[in-house]
């Protein structure tokens, strides 16, 4: 594996440009403020274009630079630390679910999720969902209930859209809770999420993916959430106001 | 925020062209198999070689593609279910702590961990640790624990280096244990971190801040952990063996 390869790369040059950069993003930029075009910065740092390109999407990548069309890169406001534990999130529906149901179709899901239901080709329950956080939207995200879960509910009766949402939700309040477990991994936007949280399609997103589970363990719903990574820090654990862990002045 | 401008922006293109090589993958591809070289693959689909590599880019965000010089380009394998709760942490150092010590300095820590030890310009022990899953290296951690909460160490009689790192842990256990809380975020491998875990600087990571509390509720120990993106999926709450929640075949 080449320690020496990994040094000699020419990944390191941008790689010290990105902590020079990040070094005069502290000491001389306020959040919010645009920074100097691709072309004055590359001549400032004496570097080449394409250099300076990796570098500023790292910092990207970091939450310290934010790029967005018509507007420029501007200098990114620390990350709001979203809680993602039992206290921002819970069952479905209950007190303390921090998400809004915006529609409701019945799909077969995709088969990862089938495979976590135990469903197979059944359909089930889509509730579209999204959570706000600070005005902003932070998250979007697919619940898939059986219908298993909801056993009194007559879905034949209600057409699609978020009357339904709300009584599948009522629903599944119907049920015991016996507890959720959550992964979370880096995913890419895919088009409609990234429409619903004002990113382009394939922007770095962290998905969270939880199991509720119901009475005999069983599991009774699975969401899978997509939380923009740019301004999201996802908080296990209580709600303890938290600054960011990224290493701003690290070497 | 134009809603249509995302629909028509050239992101579109690659989009789709992910979608498609996705599915390719999931019918004509192993794990492990090497893909096509990128004109091949560019005259296959039709695209331009820009095209195509920014697609390659998103599937290997998601997990589905791993890029390695000298190798090509490999359909990766799913990511690994990394335990990150308190299952697979733990109070460090004692039982059940998944991490190994490797080397143990003084410094002072960046300003955003000395907010959160509420340490200012002191010096902090800092134990640099790394994690194994399945043999590979998953995780690379610097543990940050001031000298407030190790009082019976006469650090002055122990040279920098694995020993004292574990006589830091040792200490540590003496300590009453409280509780933790952790945030999740998105971030960059620093050069260090990157040889760790045999990536290259600057590769998306996912960063966990834990914050370890002892009596009181004062913070003993802050750990900032680097964990690989494109293998690790975290997981909280139970050792569940869990599939991935990327949704693979989602439109």
């Amino acid at each position: 594996m080449g320690t020496t390869q990994l040094e000699q790369a020419p990944e390191t040059k941008y790689w010290h440009l990105k902590t020079v950069i990040g070094e005069a993003l502290d000491s001389e930029f306020a959040v919010g403020e645009i920074l100097p075009n691709e072309r004055d910065l590359a001549a400032r740092f004496g570097v080449a274009r394409a250099t300076l390109r990796q570098a500023l999407e790292q910092l990207e990548l970091e939450g310290r630079l934010q790029r967005r069309r018509g507007v420029g890169t501007t200098v990114a406001p620390p990350r709001m630390g979203v809680a993602v534990g039992a206290a921002g999130n819970g069952w479905p529906g209950g007190t303390g679910d921090a998400w809004q149901a915006a529609d409701s179709t019945q799909e077969i899901p995709p088969a990862s999720v089938a495979e976590l239901l135990g469903t197979g080709e059944e359909t089930v329950h889509v509730l579209r969902r999204s959570r706000m956080y600070n005005g902003q939207p932070v998250a979007a995200d697919l619940l898939y209930v059986p219908a298993a879960s909801v056993p009194d509910l007559s879905a034949i009766d209600i057409p699609d859209g978020v009357t339904r949402a709300r009584v599948v939700l009522r629903e599944l309040q119907r049920l015991g809770f016996e507890g959720e477990d959550r992964a979370v991994e880096l995913g890419s936007a895919r088009a409609d999420d990234a429409r619903q949280l004002d990113r382009l399609p394939g922007a770095p997103v962290l998905l969270v993916t939880t199991r509720y589970f119901g009475p005999g363990g069983r599991t009774a719903a699975v969401s899978v959430a997509t939380y923009r990574a740019d301004t999201c820090r996802l908080t296990f654990g209580g709600d303890v106001e938290f600054h960011s862990g990224q290493e701003r002045r690290a070497s």
